[in-house]
């Protein structure tokens, strides 16, 4: 099963979100998400947090999972029901953007649940933003905008193929040196690490949804 | 000195840079980071970059410095600028918010530069986000927003007072425990920690101007 899920970060247009909709098995949105999903023309079909910012909760005939825990935020409550879903794809929107600590926050949760499936991505207009498992490929369009992050702090023994600046067997160390602004070269994309979580961001394309 | 460096992410209220622009010796546009500066009417003192952004090259009667290196980034020629001027403290504006592969990169460069500044921060019209040193001290109103992120990963040790979810000598470990959404109880807020690079983000309050 394929879910998408919409938090309540930056808003999506309404292409991305219609893109994802209909590849998307089910739509869950994580509270306040279910006011920009209604309001975008998408009903989701499970509204799920604390429900302190979803404000049509009246008027909403699809599922309302009220979780007031106060130890998860909304992303994590509706990742939680897709884990419990048995999903092996999870699309993110509306995760990264709006505010800083809600985007870092975010970015351990995607750390955090990123075991649980197959993929797990987040996704915004500009960007596809994942975690590299230690072995990953990807075709792209050559010229493509790809960044690395090492979200552990540290990165190790990383080696790339299909890139302009390749890394051969080398670290990434945040404050120290980065791997933003890469971007393709010919043929697909090859990247492997020994240690570390390592942030992937590329620039959307057709293929990435 | 007290520099202020506007670079090209997310523009600023005119109020939030006016505010600041006042209370600074010096004005750096990071490239194009000019063009937001002059159409919010405050010309900046310095505009440094490989000025493949700034548009206005022509008509801007300040300094102008080209630095075409593409090992560095705009925001990063200009606190080299400014470590140059040995500027005691450092604010940015405009370096989070728009793109998370920038705002990621640009939080390296945050911890790059931090060693080098009495006090490095960013600024946006929401939040106020810097480096702590390992031991740290601040008076805020009660009830105000205080965000942890361990940006090397993990942060061990972690000490606070005058928080109301307190820490009690515990690390804070990317996907696995974090400090987000915490805020300040009566009293000084002060943070310690014993290892890592720990980011702190609270929302933006006349004190910190």
């Amino acid at each position: 099963m394929r879910i998408l899920i919409l938090a309540n970060g930056s808003e999506p247009s309404s292409g991305l979100l219609g893109s994802l909709r209909e590849k998307c098995d089910r739509f869950v949105a994580a509270d306040g998400g279910g006011n920009t999903a209604l309001k975008m023309g998408f009903p989701p079909d499970t509204v799920i947090g604390d429900l302190d910012s979803f404000s049509h909760a009246g008027d909403f005939d699809g599922e309302l999972i009220r979780d007031p825990g106060q130890e998860t935020n909304d992303l994590e409550k509706a990742l939680g029901l897709a884990r419990s879903l048995k999903a092996v794809r999870v699309d993110v929107l509306g995760a990264t953007g709006k505010r800083i600590d809600h985007t870092l926050k975010n970015l351990s949760v995607l750390q955090q649940f990123d075991p649980f499936f197959d993929t797990l991505a987040f996704y915004d207009d500009l960007f596809y933003t994942r975690i590299l498992p230690r072995d990953f490929s990807l075709r792209l369009p050559p010229g493509h905008l790809v960044s690395l992050f090492p979200l552990s702090g540290k990165v190790e023994g990383i080696v790339t193929q299909g890139l302009r600046y390749p890394l051969n067997n080398e670290p990434l160390e945040n404050g120290r040196r980065d791997g933003t602004s890469n971007e393709t070269d010919e043929g697909p994309v090859r990247i492997q690490h020994t240690s570390g979580t390592l942030l992937f961001m590329t620039a959307l394309a057709p293929g990435l949804l």
